[in-house]
């Protein structure tokens, strides 16, 4: 066996996906198998030790920093030179599957375990990570253990901040759980480079019959909160012309965000996920309406234009109507372009594994785009069944999942090169 | 002094609001002084004694029937003739205000008492009447008392009816209170005619700047519930063109029934009052959408065509973006058009006493369409501040109250007919 003909084992894989998955497991009416782990929970401390026991079972030097970000090393050749990384995260949204994060760091043990089968060292060390709290579910920022570990958020503000649901401060639940470790953090030195292998989470791969999605960045975020005000009325008394009614313009402004999304084309989305009507009662015009709108494109530029029809479009429809409205932003991060030659390795490594491949944006947030500041990053994408993800019915097939595993093993052992061939045995 | 020049005293008239107001006073915080008398509570029992012991004061004889309708008669020179009914009600919604209802019923009082004042005698009887639950915001349906004197609803049923808020039965409420009355109901005999002064509960007459408005009739109402269920989906990950959003097309219907009432013109309304999104969530496409769509016309055939041009907005859409929409209808009444005679009298009346008049559908329900099943029936409406009702900002200006109570009290004079000129006091 050459080495460009080293595989992992997929079946080995999918079993600890079984295994992790079972810790905080929930089941459906329909025979769905997710999970609800949250970061920082009894579940989270009960997969993260499982995750360790398995790092040690491979003989990897495992730390655990200040932040709950763990990292298992297998040694390279050069005592001088960077790791290589590969990692994800393992928490999970309280009603999760069990790939999303989960698949990038088993395959990243998987990969390690392959090369101890065959007896493969490389000059650059191969470390696996995983990053605390990367959903977000229950401590705001998501990302937050990538973004701390890169230096973008300061340690004591990340750990004085409190649980959405029970209030608890995150540096007394890392303590609790025992993954307050003694590694600083942000870490002093970057890897050489970064990989992250996860589900898609989108249609768009399954859309195409694609199995390999080479991500070439993230998309930039913009999100606002409007309050729209008008004059609560009466159904019935109230002519249509003497109006001014906070519903419509929500109305309006969707169907507009969605004008302007199609008319733009290209990467942009825009969303309306979340309208309150108040006093929502069938027969009274209401008073104030809130709602959110989510836009994202690859390209800051295009975004910035996509915020401007948005903003244009909520003025137009104040002054018609006769309404206020209060834009409060919610979140904007610019778009995140990850390292062409990290890119181009992604796709000539599935290439060269015969799997169909398509260049596209990751339209959520990784902490592969928290490691991008820092070094060399890209990401491997594999298909989710019917596109579902923060869904118990998340799905990857088990031979997508393979393939996505090849992909991260032929890319890591590339970058950080191979010092003996494979054994014979 | 001639018949055609008494007038009411509106000081009076607005002494006794006030009085009857103090009852379930609510304030806001702006000086507003609303009014929460709920059907069959504490309150409306105080209401309701006030008001029938000013009856007493006036020498009516006061019958209660079996819903709880009480009626206030001043006799008439003819013994056989049935009486000319002056009539509202006095129940008010949880944040209500002191004139929806309350002035129909006053004003009725003040009518009486000009009369006896200046020994006017009328050959048909005149009647006060105030009609249990004309709100509907305890006990559904709205128009309850009215409905069943008309025989519009079985008198054993309606006593079943339970509370919205407590579950308590009307009937038991009934006695509670002590307004389970001796005389049958639904009434044997019809009123010669009906009479009902009201607020407009809306802005047209002070947008127009009209002092009267003469009702023509009530609007048909057609009320649909619908439940439009698509994928919920990643809102980054998600490509426009692989979404079935229910919360686009409910902003489309939204937007759609506006179209379809402004073209259409006229009485047309229509109006999106509730409107729910699950997951309701700022990055996530809504799984569900459920809301309501409220069309009103007083014209049977247009209400039917905006029905049509409404449904096939739902059909286009539920294919157009692949989702499902459930439509549940939840109310649906035929418009009432008033006797032409009783309208043209009303509106002779108000003109010959030097208001300005609009002719104008009442956009809300009234006691008024019900007696319309069993006698000419006629309303009169004057201005709403701001269009405000059902909110304790709700107020009409002394003049305005004043001018209704006088073309209440000729239209009346004139249907009644007089048989001893005023005395010359």
């Amino acid at each position: 066996m050459t080495l460009s003909e080293l595989r992992v084992d997929g079946a080995r894989l999918c079993q600890r996906l079984e295994a992790l998955g079972e810790i905080g497991a929930v089941s459906g009416p329909n025979g769905e198998r997710g999970c609800a782990r949250l970061a920082l929970t009894d579940a989270d401390r009960e997969g993260r030790d499982l995750v360790v026991a398995w790092m040690h079972d491979l003989g990897l030097a495992v730390t655990i920093d200040a932040i709950g970000n763990v990292v298992g090393t297998r040694a390279g050749a050069d005592p001088t030179a960077a790791p290589v990384m590969v990692g994800s995260h393992i928490d999970t949204v309280r009603t999760g599957g069990r790939f999303d994060g989960n698949l990038g760091v088993l395959a990243g043990l998987e990969l390690i375990e392959t090369l101890e089968q065959h007896g493969v060292r490389t000059v650059h060390p191969i470390s696996v990570a995983f990053f605390t709290d990367e959903e977000g579910a229950r401590f705001a920022p998501d990302m937050l253990g990538s973004l701390v570990y890169v230096g973008g958020m300061a340690l004591e503000d990340a750990l004085d901040v409190r649980a959405a649901d029970d209030g608890a401060r995150l540096g007394d639940e890392l303590l609790r759980i025992g993954y307050a470790g003694p590694t600083p953090c942000p870490a002093p030195g970057a890897p050489h480079a970064y990989f992250e292998l996860h589900i898609e989470q989108g249609p768009v791969l399954e859309d195409a019959g694609i199995t390999i999605g080479v991500v070439t960045g993230v998309q930039g975020i913009s999100w606002t909160e409007l309050t729209i005000t008008g004059q609560s009325a009466h159904a019935g008394t109230t002519p249509m012309r003497l109006r001014h009614d906070p519903g419509y313009v929500a109305a309006a402004i969707t169907t507009g965000v969605r004008r302007v999304a199609r008319e733009m084309g290209g990467s942009q989305v825009a969303t309306v996920g979340r309208c309150e009507f108040v006093p929502n009662l069938v027969n009274v015009v209401p008073a104030q309406v809130t709602m959110t709108v989510d836009l994202r494109n690859t390209d800051e530029g295009l975004l910035r234009q996509a915020e401007a029809a948005f903003a244009e479009l909520c003025t137009g429809l104040e002054h018609d109507e006769g309404v206020g409205i209060v834009r409060r932003p919610l979140a904007r991060f610019e778009p995140v372009e990850f390292d062409a030659a990290m890119v181009a390795l992604v796709e000539s490594t599935a290439t060269r594994l015969g799997h169909s491949t398509l260049r596209m944006p990751s339209g959520a947030g990784h902490d592969a785009q928290m490691l991008a500041r820092v070094c060399p990053t890209a990401m491997v994408f594999v298909p989710s069944a019917n596109g579902l993800s923060h869904n118990i019915a998340e799905y990857t097939e088990p031979a997508d999942i393979a393939a996505g595993a090849n992909v991260l093993l032929q890319a890591v052992l590339a970058t950080a090169q191979v010092v003996a061939a494979p054994d014979e045995r």
